[in-house]
């Protein structure tokens, strides 16, 4: 890959990606899915975000660290609903959650760096 | 359309989306793209964060001002870049200038609506 | 708008988006969701494809009638989806089908164009 | 991550959309840029596809292996199109069409799994 600045952002923002739609179907097939709705919309709310952030930083865009600021408070917000199910069994949020916050840090490392 | 209360901000992001990838490819055959090269760049970044608007609009999801406020912001920027362009005879810019400044203005409505 | 051949198209890809993302959340929101996750699956992979389609369309891309006639496919497949709801009195679903098949009838108009 | 039986394809999609947005923010820079409109066009078109197969893949979706079909022939396209340049010293386009290929590929394997 041609070298940049942003490679370990983009990476974490991708993997979120997955991890959050991945999450978002194994949650329809839980028993108790009814209790699960604010965690697949926010799942699908963090998808949307991470996909313009990895646009926008493999543009190089003007905006990337604004748009990455963003994406770190959505991954988050994500991350705690998931944690919450992830104490109940759900492997899948407990493994979305890890993507999430890793992909929050990856935002804010890239956000504070020069 | 099932009614709901962001329609006309969707429809102005939609608008956005379209409006940025013609001016992209519009700007790429003029004779002095050199001098577009920011145009295209913002008209893309634009286009992402359009998407994620309209996404989380769809979804009706917690963080639906935010992004539209960052929107909106993004939107401005580009509108401003466009501008210069467009008193150069660039239609294809006055044209992308006016509906990024719907598309802002439209975020705007929603981010104050109660 | 800067007129376009793929005007009409671009449109009912666009509402489609919409549609499919608010009755995947509806659907979400029903007593009997576990009957629903197809539904929901079939909604989001609609989503992905319609937005592929637009951005396609709105570049004059060299591949937009070989997506579209792969976008037509999948919106007749969520709208067949829909449409065994649609029947059991949810709206949503019905409103979901009927922008599903107008894609996809545009997007065939589209690949039958000179 | 939680395995999926995508993954490989996932990543090269993945890897894909980075390297032709960059490439195609790259081919603005260049002096010659009046030969390369077809590039970055192909390039951005390219991204779109990735990102629904994406998507359409995390999904576990019905259609993954018809979204990556086409994705396959799309990054060919580019690919070949990128090759004319790599060969007149252009790093970005060699590296983005190896990214294609590689896309391409993967993409091909993925619809030959059982």
């Amino acid at each position: 890959m041609i070298q940049t600045k942003y490679q370990e952002c983009i990476e974490a923002c991708n993997e979120c990606v997955v991890m959050c739609n991945q999450c978002a179907m194994a949650c329809l097939n839980e028993e108790n899915v009814e209790h699960l709705r604010k965690c697949i919309q926010l799942n699908l709310e963090c998808v949307a975000i991470c996909e313009a952030s990895v646009t926008s930083m493999s543009l190089d865009g003007k905006f990337s660290k604004d748009i990455c600021t963003l994406c770190a408070e959505i991954c988050d917000a994500c991350a705690e609903e998931c944690e919450k199910h992830a104490s109940m069994g759900m492997d899948h949020c407990k493994e979305c959650a890890e993507a999430c916050r890793k992909c929050a840090d990856a935002c804010r490392q890239m956000m504070n760096a020069a």
